[in-house]
């Protein structure tokens, strides 16, 4: 298995260092072939901005999602971008690792994604039509490939419970999870979250094949009503918010 | 009333840069004195990294938490952070306008977050004990100040309802509304999502100073155990992930 691990921490000696070492060496003893960008090492660029879009005349607006488009159409995303765009390809299996610092990615991750998830590669794919809206969530060009999260929360375990203070990690997780992964296609796995650490992202890691996706519902199954996107009556019954997007127990794909 | 409003998006001439300025003259015209932080136009730094802790040695570890805690304590942040937190201690209210980007903030948003919400500004604030778990969540540097997102969600409004795939606007911005803004303190409005907009914007430019908020549970008011901070049981009856920590109607605060 080919892994991608996209790492978001500024300090080479740090927790999070040390894990993702430790990740890294048990995928390569199963035998998997590893690549990591470490984004803070790489001195990644983390706006999106005009030094994106070369093709962009000096009086032309910036607008991202039309400028984004052109650029990937044409082939002519920046270097930087054009080379995560290959490890994503190349990649069967993506890990994103990055503290939670306000309850999301660091900004250097976020930016990756701004920048990485081009118009036509991770989103504005696939047919739109009185049947389909597109492939994403659960279709798409990384259909096929598994991702996961590694996030070192900071703060107890019971404050990101059921009930806790914060609102559930899981929730809070889920615009990163079904917002970013699953929209381009990922099956994507439930997270590792850092507590007690080196044993349980070992764990992890010898189950990045076998280990079952969280069941997202596809948008195109015939779920969701097309084209205002809206779940279908008699499903969901015993969910609320964000739970509503997951399949339940006994549900089996239409 | 002192507004600030922190605006990130790259085109000048953007649908964005022409709400946010008829925000800003909708609350200049009502006497309010509005200053702006246009992050692309600053040049603004999205990356926590070294360069903003020159404090540290060249053998310390940049670990966030403690080099942010002793900037702080030492008035050592950089100019561009200790500038932000001077304009967030000067306003009444702030406002965050950006576009939704992957369910998110913009990287040069999130950075802003990430960089100038320092330790002992706006976390690590408060004394703990057996009664307290220190000041957040309705407690903080920047309480009895407002504070409100005016966000540009791509696509249609039913994607993002009580059903819709993308999962309820509401609870996608959960984590920015209750996570970032309420925790230092911010009484937080509901957001602004702009559809069909001008008007709109102006509607509640108006309302700033009346606006009833969103009403979040104060962290030490009584409803949460200390120091395991889970909800009270019998409170939250009706509502379940994120809702539970929204008093509910009829409910009054302890």
């Amino acid at each position: 298995m080919k892994v991608l691990l996209v790492f978001a921490h500024p300090e080479p000696q740090s927790l999070s260092a040390s894990l993702r070492d430790v990740a890294i060496a048990e995928l390569q003893a199963a035998g998997h072939d590893v690549r990591l960008s470490d984004l803070y090492a790489m001195g990644w660029k983390s706006e999106i901005d005009r030094a994106d879009f070369p093709a962009l005349g000096p009086d032309d607006r910036l607008l991202p999602v039309a400028a984004s488009r052109q650029a990937f159409a044409e082939g002519r995303l920046t270097a930087d971008v054009a080379a995560e765009i290959d490890k994503l390809r190349w990649a069967d299996a993506l890990i994103l690792q990055f503290p939670l610092w306000w309850f999301a990615m660091p900004a250097i991750l976020k930016g990756w994604v701004d920048r990485v998830f081009a118009f036509g590669f991770a989103y504005g794919v696939g047919e739109h039509s009185d049947l389909r809206w597109g492939d994403r969530y659960g279709e798409g060009t990384l259909a096929g490939k598994r991702a996961m999260l590694i996030v070192a929360a900071g703060g107890w375990q019971q404050h990101y419970g059921r009930r806790g203070v914060n609102g559930p990690i899981d929730d809070l997780l889920f615009p990163i999870n079904h917002g970013i992964l699953y929209y381009p296609g990922y099956a994507v796995l439930p997270p590792f979250v850092i507590e007690a650490a080196a044993e349980g992202v070992r764990k992890r890691m010898r189950g990045l094949e076998t280990t079952a996706p969280i069941p997202y519902r596809r948008q195109n199954g015939g779920d969701y009503h097309i084209p205002s996107m809206e779940l279908r009556e008699g499903l969901g019954a015993g969910a609320s918010g964000f739970g509503l997007h997951v399949r339940e127990e006994g549900e089996s794909e239409i």
